[in-house]
């Protein structure tokens, strides 16, 4: 048989600015090229594995472990294959089918895949009204409360750190509070924010915390961390019957290839930027000001914002997509020329963004290019 | 805080000829390098998606489906973690904490990890005694039938194609037969298999197969293909109540990262490869004949083998490692020397070991080797 042909090339997402909040904190660092040249192969990491991936010494996956674990504030740390495999693995050693979580209205798909696939039933907390959709401490109080007084039992609190559709940083601290005076287990989705900003998961009451290694810590994907506190380490870490060394949740073992490798090494550059991160919020929000210098954009979520994804509301280019000979593709064209990629083809009502690890320079270009593309159609706009 | 130093390097392992079965089969070719690279940052693969990993089609995830589907004698196919995971997909959309499924005496561990995570009750088709541990069809049928008789339900047979121990090359299309007969669906565990040699799942009345990308695909792990017949795919491939897109025991999405990128790219060289497998078999066969001309050194699981992946007893080296001063670490020191690694440090009772994808030169040098290890230290033998 012959195979199609599948287009294995990335040369436009790599050698352009590339705005997509998604592809802003996996871009490898150097020596993370490296770890992924050397261990590309196969099983490349399990050369010297005697039974558990979490205790290889050669590459050092146990000391790396140990360092994560006291990156994250979590008593224990693994591997799992991304963050929903993380929430998946937590849910299905506490929850029994038709248990109920409770979770964010701004949390991702795939908290709710990760519940629905464990048969639990979700309730939400809804967030504020628009423009802000925030998510508040108050909220889980009362529909806790609420749960409370109707006699339903909460198996699992989840949060979102910070969600992927306004970048609304939430204070986990006093979810975690309010969760644990309930007695209830709290588990922070940090897939947006670990590796991007600090976490402290015992600071903030936090007994599981999950992050995405390509989403947010220059990791090849697929790879997440899993933090989990001593108290859970006997459930959610639990040993197979059969099979005394290997943990049940983790399948024996969860990342055997390159991606581990590439975490490994990034991980000393991901404490270095996190460390950073006031300067990031600072380009971000400079980057919001000049944006919404042009007629009608608006920044959506809490302002001033306090993390990188940014929502715009782009009416502006909306209208003069109704009278463009191109239609709405005339913005993803001109960015293109621009040598900015990472907004959707088509898209101009609205639009998710980041500039995250862009230089100060590189985000004034950026903010300047769309200025340009506002004055070049001007007189298309209603 | 200081990371600890993680020793991120693998040149011994990639600069010698590495024997160990797990690293043989997982070797990229190098327009695999060139995928890796193209594809290392994060979430590389996700950036023309539309909702859905499987329907991507820049690059053509899509059509590779297509293409894999063919290739393994599926209806659909899917990319997963590794064949694990596959086996634990295929389990949680079947099964019920407490169904019993039905499984060889071979089988990889993690089939039992799958089971077990499911909360379900294995029952094992034994395999012949020593020397062979060969399974076999009539073994299935036994069993089934005594299953049957004590009114024991059996909700999933699973076989182990080729087994992690011997190298047995069982006869899947007969026991395939066995399960159908009895109306049972059957699970074929292709991990050491799928890439390497041919497989054809409809024929070998096949429901659900998996196999292992970075075992036997030339792969970056971690990945791995589920291959799903349309009769089990509303089960299986069940979407979310409520994001209809999304795949449910698929997590939305599986392998959002680089491996995807180089198992795509690997396709077209394990489409050759396969069609290559009676010579890797000629090969092997020749090194067992070369490594028995040594004394007391043989072969254990089915003879001639049918597979690369070999199980030698070596009393004979065994028996030097009592007399030695490096005690048992002087085979792998002398193999070393000769540019051999693979063989686990210390192990000289018996150990397991593959040529596959070596020339037959290679082959030659490396039973040579053994060879003149065996010359070398004769006179402190038993």
């Amino acid at each position: 048989m012959k195979c199609q042909d599948y287009s294995l090339n990335r040369q436009t997402e790599r050698e352009n600015l590339n705005l997509n909040p998604l592809q802003r904190g996996g871009v490898l660092p150097p020596e993370s090229r490296q770890a992924l040249y050397e261990f590309s192969d196969g099983y490349s990491i399990c050369d010297y594995c005697a039974g558990r991936l979490d205790q290889i010494s050669k590459p050092s996956i146990n000391s790396f472990l140990e360092d994560m674990a006291s990156f994250i504030g979590a008593d224990h740390a693994r591997t799992v294959h991304g963050a929903r495999e993380g929430k998946f693995a937590v849910m299905h050693a506490l929850c029994r089918p038709g248990d109920t979580v409770l979770m964010d209205g701004n949390a991702h798909y795939t908290s709710h895949l990760a519940a629905e696939r464990n048969g639990l039933n979700i309730v939400e907390v809804p967030s504020s009204d628009d423009p802000e959709y925030r998510i508040d401490a108050e909220g889980y109080q009362e529909t806790l409360d609420e749960l409370n007084d109707m006699g339903e039992d909460v198996s699992l609190v989840l949060l979102t750190h910070v969600d992927g559709d306004y970048g609304n940083v939430t204070d986990a601290r006093a979810i975690g509070k309010i969760a644990h005076d309930s007695g209830i287990p709290f588990l922070l989705n940090c897939a947006y924010s670990m590796g991007r900003m600090p976490i402290d998961a015992e600071k903030w009451n936090v007994d599981f915390v999950v992050g995405s290694g390509h989403k947010s810590m220059a990791a090849s994907g697929p790879i997440g961390i899993l933090g989990v506190q001593e108290e859970w380490a006997d459930m959610v870490l639990k040993r197979s019957n059969r099979h005394q060394v290997k943990e049940l949740e983790m399948m024996g073992c969860s990342s055997r290839g390159a991606p581990i490798a590439t975490l490994m090494a990034s991980l000393p550059h991901i404490i270095d930027r996190v460390n950073q991160w006031d300067v990031e919020v600072e380009k971000t929000r400079y980057f919001v000001s000049e944006m919404e210098k042009i007629s009608g954009v608006r920044q959506i979520g809490v302002r001033p914002t306090e993390h990188d994804l940014i929502r715009f509301e782009t009416p502006f280019f909306h209208s003069i997509a109704g009278k463009h000979p191109r239609k709405g593709f005339y913005l993803y064209e001109e960015l293109k020329k621009r040598n900015i990629v990472g907004i959707k083809r088509g898209q101009t009502q609205w639009f998710k963004c980041s500039t995250y690890g862009y230089s100060q320079e590189q985000v004034h270009y950026i903010a300047n290019s769309f200025g340009e593309i506002a004055a070049k159609y001007r007189e298309m706009a209603d």
